[in-house]
Formats: structure tokens, sequence, C-alpha cells
């Protein structure tokens, strides 16, 4: 399958060193078969080769220098846009990062620009299923390319693709979960006696929140996985914008502790259901009791409840991701894509 | 599709009330185009209709006379063998129950006759799984019908089209959990003070223990299980003979409650692991913390972990089952193998 990666940050060096360097690693990988034609950047250069962009080299410059030099015979400054317009490829996978000002921007309009060629599109960021669902889902309808991103919420831990192909005989009712990392880190944290502000920096420090970390602590990035789930699983047309969402930041140490000591955790809890017809979501810090399953969701764990008008709620748990998980749900999408 | 259907008990009763009186509470079950051809029962007789049985009848038959009486004009005395041999269908819904002695038969040579005639076979009967995967999957392979069983491990909650649909890039490791709703309820009331031998009959008497409750307590369900996943999933070849295998017949109350007051559970814990080329697998009682997940999973619930060779634990989790989910898991099926 011929790929235009757009984005090379953790994920897509993830990927590529999976796919070179470490497949042995990972040996039911190997029947892949997915040839880089450009590798779109947009701060550190771009190469484009309709034989092929080598992988490992492009690790190495990445690597090595930062970015892609022009001396590279395959360098370009091509933007995405202008990548997914012109270029000859099979599948389209942006793997740029949420943008919520620009509302998806500039990755709806790449993914809208492939689809609309009738070709595929992966997407590892959630700003174009969580804005332009519905919008992707006719185009995809119309022009027969597929459109996936089962990596956008608990990585590569069915989600989507978990209702898509093992639940086709339910309708989604409503879904509940755990689904920030950050925040969960920073609870925990705040429960062993260290202030918000304390955790923050210490999650920082070790990787697990941004510079900015607004994004996480106000609660944007569950809304927007939210938004995906309730837009996907239960044909809702809401966007991040319109998720009732509050953040951590108005919880302090004393009452986190205080929870604790009445057999509670507050979690950061996210929800979609149906009232009157239309699909409504929240994300805002709940107690539960200890007892409770998400109680035991730690660290960098996430968990979705899948409630069904068949069957009692299926819940799937993902315990201890690492950017291989993220990379994986990309890789996963594209075997999809491969074996259809 | 034309099915041939062999039992007609909880489940069979279920999926024909779900698919006739009750549909129209299940939507994304109308397109399930389903015709049974055959109804086979061991000692209730059978019907047999080339133009489809009708269910609502069937179901009324049974339901007032406990039987289908040979008055009717599809009755039958064709047994579930001839049937799989000589009628006209697609698939053969295998719905009779394990029988650990007898190895899984006869449902295993029903689904054998089926596969060698190029038929698909679903099964709700672990037998065929944990007995004769191999062979089954050979038949498949060579005649070109399918051979599912989703609802044989945690019902209609994706375990195996989990597996095979959404982690197809990953080897999978090793996988445990806990498989058995009677045991796992038991356990429960022996936490609250109740023998082992009170809450057996407690259970027997709501339905959640069989009269002969040995299946369950010796562990036999969840070897049986714990094979099927070895076999699958792992690619193991073990039957539930060569299962590591302690019941809970061997705890007191006084153990169970002793583990609560040092703030762990006892729980029926089944595994399998790779080891030295093979696939090993247990199940036997083991105490878990109470902050780990296991120990939140309560009464009817079950939960399997599966560890691959990609990304962190993935988890799957079932809350309060009922005939609906089992009923589901052979929907399920059916509906992959309509779609495909």
């Amino acid at each position: 399958m011929r790929a235009l990666m757009i984005g090379f940050g953790n994920v897509g060096r993830t990927i590529a060193r999976m796919l070179t360097t470490e497949i042995s690693s990972f040996p039911a990988l190997r029947r892949l078969d997915l040839k880089p034609v450009g590798i779109i950047t947009r701060s550190r250069g771009s190469l484009i080769d309709d034989q092929g962009v080598d992988f490992e080299k492009a690790l190495t410059c990445i690597e090595d220098h930062g970015g892609f030099p022009d001396s590279n015979a395959s360098f370009s400054t091509m933007t995405g846009e202008e990548a997914a317009r012109t270029l000859d490829y099979d599948v389209l996978v942006e793997l740029s990062t949420l943008n919520i000002s620009r509302r998806g921007e500039p990755a709806a309009s790449h993914i809208r620009t492939a689809l609309a060629r009738g070709k595929h599109a992966v997407s590892a960021n959630k700003g174009p299923v969580a804005f332009c669902y519905g919008e992707m889902k006719d185009l995809s309808k119309k022009h027969g390319g597929k459109f996936l991103f089962e990596t956008t919420v608990m990585d590569g831990a069915p989600v989507f693709n978990l209702v898509r192909e093992t639940m086709k005989g339910c309708v989604v009712q409503s879904v509940d979960g755990i689904f920030n990392s950050t925040t969960n880190y920073i609870l925990d944290r705040m429960e062993q006696g260290i202030s918000l502000e304390e955790a923050v920096r210490e999650a920082q420090k070790i990787g697990v929140a941004e510079a900015d970390p607004s994004h996480d602590l106000e609660g944007w990035d569950p809304a927007a996985k939210t938004a995906a789930l309730a837009n996907v699983l239960m044909e809702g047309s809401i966007t991040p914008l319109d998720v009732d969402r509050t953040g951590i930041t108005g919880l302090t140490m004393e009452q986190v502790r205080q929870a604790v000591e009445d057999k509670e955790k507050y979690k950061l809890i996210c929800r979609a259901w149906r009232e009157n017809g239309t699909v409504r979501a929240s994300v805002k810090p709940e107690k539960v009791p200890l007892s409770h399953h998400y109680a035991t969701v730690s660290g960098g764990g996430a968990v979705l409840r899948i409630c069904t008008d068949v069957m009692g709620p299926v819940l799937v748990t993902q315990e201890d991701p690492s950017l291989y998980d993220t990379a994986y749900g990309v890789l996963d999408d594209l075997l999809t894509l491969q074996l259809q």
C-alpha cells in the first residue's frame, strides 16, 4: 500500500522503527506491506519519493539532524495539503496533533482532500473525527475510500473497530469511561499528597503532560474523544465544544484525599448518552467507590464501558500503554485496509 | 441464511424470541436473515421444513407442550448427525451443552460433518473448540466453511472475534481472567459469611448453578474455556484435560473471609501462557488484592486480559450478563457469516 504520511513526530517515528529495525520483535506486522511515498512535516522539511522513501534513512536524518536536509534527493517543501491533492497514494496517514481552536484543521482538510479523491485515510489526530465525522463519512460513502481512526481513543486498544467488527447487531445506548492519562496520573499523585501544581510539573518532567498542560487539565482532550465516540458509535452530531466539560483544575489535593478517606476516588469521567432523540456528552470529575472497576484504572490506563440494547455492559480496559500502543492503532487500521 | 439448529434449550429459545416477538427491541438484528430449516432436539422431537420452520410456533409448542408433537406436519425423529449429513443448509448452529467425559461429542461430530460438507458452523458448545479446534480449522480451510464460536467464552462479549478482527498485527503471548460465573458468585457469597455448601444450594435455587454443580465447582467449565482460548488465540494444542486444574471445593469460608481481612479476594483465575515452545494452561483459586481490577468483577461478571507482543495488556470485562448475552454471541457470528 502506498502511504502518504503527514507528520513524523513520536508516533510516525515509532511506526517507522516498528516496521524496519524492530520488525523482528513484531512478527505479525510483517504481513503489512507499506510503502511511504511521502513524509510531510510542518517544520522539518518533507521527503517525497514515488519509489518509496527509505524509513530507516528518514529516521536517521531526523535523529541526527533534527530534520530532512534539502541535500536529500527526495527533499521537498510541499505542504500536507499539496501532497494530499497531488501525490499518487492509496492511503493518507494523518499523524499531526489535535488543534482545538482550529477545529481540527489542517488535518481535517488533508483527510477531506484524500477522501474526495477516493483514497483511504487513517487518522491518529482526533480533530477530524471529533469535528467533522459526518462530513468524512459522506465523502467516504460517495467516493469509496475508507476513513479509520482507531488510535484516537485509547490508542490501539480496540474501540471503534470493536463496535464495528464485533458488535454489529447491537445499538449503542451510552458510553462512559476514563480516556485521559495525564489527568488520571495527576489525580493518582494528588491522592498521594502532592498538590495539583506539583503533580503537573512532575508529569511534564516525565513526559506525561505537555508544556502547555491546559489541553488535558481543562478536559479538551477527553472532550474530543467523547465527541468522537458519540458521533461514531451513536450517530451523534456534536463537536468537542458541545461537550459539557469540567476539567480537574478546580479540585484540591484536600478534596482528593478526603475522597480516599471516604473510600472513593476522583476520576475524570467521560459520558455520552441518548436524550430526547439526540446524543449528549459530558466530561467532569466524579467520585467512584474504591470497589468500582474505574477506581482500579491507574496512571496511564484507560477504560471504556459500552452499554447496548442487547447485552450487559462490555468494558475495554487498557493497561500501561506506551507509544507502541498508539502506533499499533494506526498499523491495525492499515492492516484492515490492506486485508479488506 | 438457511440454518440447522441443534438444541433448542434456553439459548435456542432466546434466539428464536429475539428474532420474532422481541425483534422490535433489537433493531440492529433486523438485518440478520435467518431461515431455520431444522430444529433438532434430543428428547423433545425435531422439526424439519425446507421452507423454514416457524420460530414462533416452535416456541409455543415447547412452552405449551414441552416438546414438538408428532402431529406437527414438520415433525421428525431425525438425529442431529443425520440432519447435519443430509439436510440442505448454509450454517449448522450447535446449541447443545458441553459434555466433558465424551470429549465434546456429539456436538463435535455434528460440526465435523457440516464442515466436511463445506457448510459453516457456529457453536455455543465449548466442546468442539476445546477438544478439536485444530481438526475443525483444517476442515474449514479444506472445504471453505467457517467455524465460529464467539459465545463459548464470556458470551457475546467480544473475545475470539476481538482478536481476529481488531488485533490482527499482534501475537498473543498470554491470557488470564475469570470465566466462570457460578464459582464467582459462590466466592462472593462465601465472603459474606455463607458456607460453600449453602452458597451452592442458593446458586442452584436462583439458576446460577446446575443440579450437578461439580462441572463448575471443580473447574471443568473454565478449563474448557481456557483450552479454547489457548488453542484459538495462541495456536496451542491442549484439551481441557491438559489444563492444570484446581476447583474451589478445597476453599473454606474462613479462608475466603480471612483473605478479605487481608485486603485480598479469592478468585478462580484462568491462565494460558507460552513455555518452551508450547502453550500451557491452569485454572486455580488465587488471591488478588482488593485494588486489582479482578477483585471488582463480581457475581455473573467475567474478565479476560490479553497480553501481546505489541501493546500493554488489553482487558475485556463483561458486566451482568443474561441469556441475551449468550444468544447474542451466536447471532453476532451469524451476522459475520451473512455479511462476509
